[in-house]
């Protein structure tokens, strides 16, 4: 399947969000409300941005750690179909949170950082969790850490463990290419369509980039 | 030095929170703007209890993972004065967090979930990094998981490192004993203060439990 678009939402305030989502929201299959803008303007910014976009799949950047079933109902009754959980949490988390996802028809997205194991990774996936996302940190990205070889083949053992992987952090139409090995379900764009003079044209070099390397 | 008292808002709404609040203000040193408070009510909760506990230690639980400078100065700058940052996030995120921290005379704590190792604990104390929070997660003690002899002997291990410890997950009165050879920097409640039909009462069952094990 070819890899979905997604604009993530960053910002500190609803209205400056909402200015990129009506810019936007043609162009892209997956808005995210990012981890700073919930803590910012919290919970109901799923409900605005789902209310915009009724048609789009909305991710709430969560990154739970704990308190999986609060959160959880929080965002999948906001409108949210998909959620992220942090690698870190205990399973015991990543379950509840599945569980409550399930009864939405929703799903959650493991998002990598830190010390994982390929072991944690196929715990996840015997208990039916089909997304992660792959990440290059926006402090690690300021740090001047770019992909590298490992990121690469780290991305490609989860796809053959049947993780469909969002990929993010400073993803332009230029890097596309770097992945094309690697079973992408999402690349997330922030400033690249947000900050984009035309975003129209932003998004269509991505589905350029993304028709050339994936059927 | 004495464990500190700390209440933790994990409501969902902020006038429950603020009902909590008034209630067990008076007997706690520390109170703590929970990650679902934040998420469902967004950052101004923090200006809020900041508002109405101007004399009280406020701590944001935000649970960062990345984009530290721009949740820290989101946090910092709306009254509190510690944060957190989980133990996963990069520590370029750490780094920059406690950056932003210092030039609000803040701390950041940081959050033990999952696979952390001494060698990462080692790596905060080199940059400046002096409070942990041990956490028993909400979802391992519905599972049914207690604190363990390996529970204590890592937080001992920290201790020793040099890192203050807040300690979390069903803490009562009657669990204080547990943690006498640690050095604990504080003690976070929830229900056990939130739910008392006297708060007051329960706060001091706390204080003697806290002044029978440390001086």
């Amino acid at each position: 399947m070819k890899p979905l678009l997604q604009i993530a939402l960053d910002h500190t305030d609803l209205v400056s969000a909402l200015d990129t989502v009506h810019r936007v929201k043609d162009y892209v299959d997956v808005v995210e409300c990012g981890t700073i803008l919930c803590f910012c303007e919290g919970i109901k910014t799923v409900s605005v941005i789902k209310t915009l976009c009724p048609e789009k799949i909305v991710v709430c950047d969560l990154k739970c750690c704990d308190a999986g079933e609060i959160l959880a109902k929080q965002a999948f009754s906001a409108g949210a179909k998909w959620m992220t959980v942090v690698c870190a949490a205990p399973l015991a988390t990543m379950i509840t949170t599945k569980k409550i996802a399930d009864s939405y028809q929703g799903e959650i997205q493991i998002e990598l950082f830190g010390n994982w194991t390929f072991e944690d990774a196929k715990e996840w996936v015997k208990n039916g969790i089909t997304q992660a996302i792959y990440h290059r940190g926006r402090d690690a990205q300021a740090a001047g850490q770019g992909w590298s070889q490992s990121d690469l083949d780290k991305m490609k053992r989860l796809s053959d463990l049947g993780i469909g992987l969002s990929v993010t952090g400073g993803i332009t139409p230029e890097s596309i290419s770097t992945f094309k090995d690697i079973n992408v379900k999402v690349f997330i764009a922030g400033r690249a369509l947000s900050a984009a003079a035309d975003p129209k044209k932003a998004a269509t070099q991505f589905r350029e980039q993304i028709d050339k390397y994936w059927d």
